[in-house]
């Protein structure tokens, strides 16, 4: 629960629980992440020529896969009575500082510019901190709906996030969707539920009307948070996406350090703000910062569809990869899911409006 | 058991058994379906240009249906210690009489003419025995195969079918699919399946290699013999249904015939032909034959495609129609399989080459 928390809250990838049964060490992706960040923006243009959005997807997928096995590990390492608000804080931290540092090296290498300075308008600023707000309401809402709806219930109720960021990046973005495109994405939601059913799923069915309003609204409001994020970063193309991050990361520190006063606040004063960190809580901190960029780099230079299909092939990629690691056994449903999946894939690229 | 062998022996419908726990009466389609049978060869041409095709088409989905509620139904009515072979038989028998009643009506509007005159040469009827003699291999090979698979896993294999009635129409009548409609045929394979999962649908992944090749086998020689009736068929396109029909029943009924005197001889001698009819028994012959000629008048005027869409699309009619007649509930497999059928049933439409 603590670990699907922090994943909630910083850039919503639903991997983890699925995949319980599951154990293992993370892939090493930080150096080649960390060189993204860096990249300048001549690099950049290069890159985005070059198949800069295959290079972030791909980063995107390995570290939500890695994800989702650390979360596992953790859960098989025991239970850490950490506050999850305090490590959602610093994952935020982490990203800033991230963000500074790669933007350090490129005013070193390239000089100030009007796209990299870090000073802002009120006008650039002012939307920054929605996204921010968004997840810290759905996070909030999150506590409420497990009163009408099971852990493993609620991570089948969370695939409407693909249904709901479809829907939202249309009418926000107003970007069209091929039909051949919309009958992928629909085929994406249900591939990814089909290859989570196991023998409990059934229950899922017997929400009550609250609980099925709440998990539309959570998924209304991840699907509105991530459309926005991506408004906001394309709407100044030219401007360096790590002052975009900077600003959205500081937001959300902010936001955070709200969460920890009104859920963590008792805890974090008598025990301290570090109480219960070990070495994984510290790796899933990394991992988190590193994933919650590898988002925003995909938002600059693909867009949500492609997020969504990232972390949910990376939901497969981490169960077919643990099979040759731990042994792990798929289930039909997961064999079925994840062929579905794998066509909404073909017919995603393949619907491509001319 | 019993009942999916008349089905099996005689169009390969494979909808019964995955409907176990359904209870009810069949649609009453009888008398819609002989008038289909009846009409002549002007009345067919007219028929093809005003979706005639359709109407084949909702005739067989609705028999399909029917036919599954049936065995449903007889299975709760206890069980019947009839011989199957005879009841193929007289399924086989009442196709060739049906057939020939039509054609002479056809006779007397139309008089007699090449396309409907009922002799034939030995190059026209050479090739009649094949999809029967197929069928039988098939069915002889079923009593083989709960050596290694269990009933229900057994159900899971057949949608097999699916997929090699694909591939060797593309083969053997070198007919074109698109990308998107391949992609189509893939998702209603898992579509079907996913509809049919249960909590026990795991083991399936346990057949051991003879098992798995005695599946393919058999999807191989169904999808064969339904490729090779609409070979036969379509080869003279202006050679009269029914008499193509009552030819192909011929020969069902002589293959029949061996069946009998192979396994059941014992029982027929010693009980006589009629042991252990009922009235159920007596609907489920003639719902069979209805189906059998809708399958025919598909392949006819459209093709094995089509056909395949219609039994599945059968498969789930049946069991939305149970939740509202017999208060049946459906599994969130159930609702996730069809959407997934539903997606393909779309791309196959949408992908059409033009």
């Amino acid at each position: 629960m603590e670990y699907r928390k922090i994943k909630d809250e910083d850039d919503d990838h639903d991997v983890a629980s699925d995949l319980e049964s599951l154990k293992g060490k993370p892939h090493t992706v930080a150096s080649s992440n960390i060189a993204l960040v860096g990249a300048g923006s001549n690099e950049r243009t290069n890159w985005k020529r070059k198949g800069g959005r295959g290079v972030v997807t791909c980063a995107l997928t390995i570290l939500t896969s890695s994800q989702a096995i650390l979360i596992v590990w953790s859960k098989r390492a025991g239970k850490y009575e950490y506050s999850v608000t305090t490590a959602n804080f610093l994952v935020e931290t982490l990203k800033c500082a991230l963000s500074l540092l790669a933007l350090t090296r490129i005013w070193k290498n390239e000089g100030v510019t009007d796209d990299n300075r870090l000073s802002t308008t009120y006008d650039e600023v002012k939307v920054f901190p929605i996204p921010a707000a968004l997840y810290l309401f759905k996070n909030l809402l999150q506590y409420y709906i497990f009163a009408y709806v099971d852990a493993p219930g609620y991570q089948i109720l969370k695939n409407l996030n693909i249904i709901s960021t479809g829907v939202l990046y249309r009418i926000i973005l107003k970007k069209k969707l091929s039909e051949i495109q919309w009958a992928g994405f629909i085929l994406l939601c249900c591939g990814c539920t089909t290859a989570q059913l196991n023998s409990n799923s059934d229950r899922v069915l017997q929400t009550s009307l609250p609980g099925w309003i709440m998990a539309i609204v959570m998924a209304l409001l991840s699907g509105f948070a991530g459309v926005y994020t991506e408004a906001i970063i394309k709407k100044r193309p030219s401007r360096n996406i790590n002052v975009q991050n900077f600003w959205l990361y500081v937001f959300g520190m902010a936001f955070n350090a709200v969460a920890i006063v009104i859920q963590d606040f008792d805890a974090v004063a008598n025990k301290g703000f570090f109480h219960g960190y070990s070495f994984i809580t510290v790796l899933m901190i990394l991992n988190h910062a590193l994933s919650g960029i590898a988002v925003s780099m995909v938002m600059k230079y693909a867009d949500n569809i492609v997020k969504v299909y990232s972390t949910s092939v990376a939901m497969l990629l981490t169960a077919v990869v643990s099979v040759f690691l731990f042994n792990f056994h798929l289930s039909l449903a997961f064999f079925l899911g994840s062929t579905v999946v794998s066509v909404s894939v073909y017919l995603h690229s393949a619907g491509k409006l001319r």
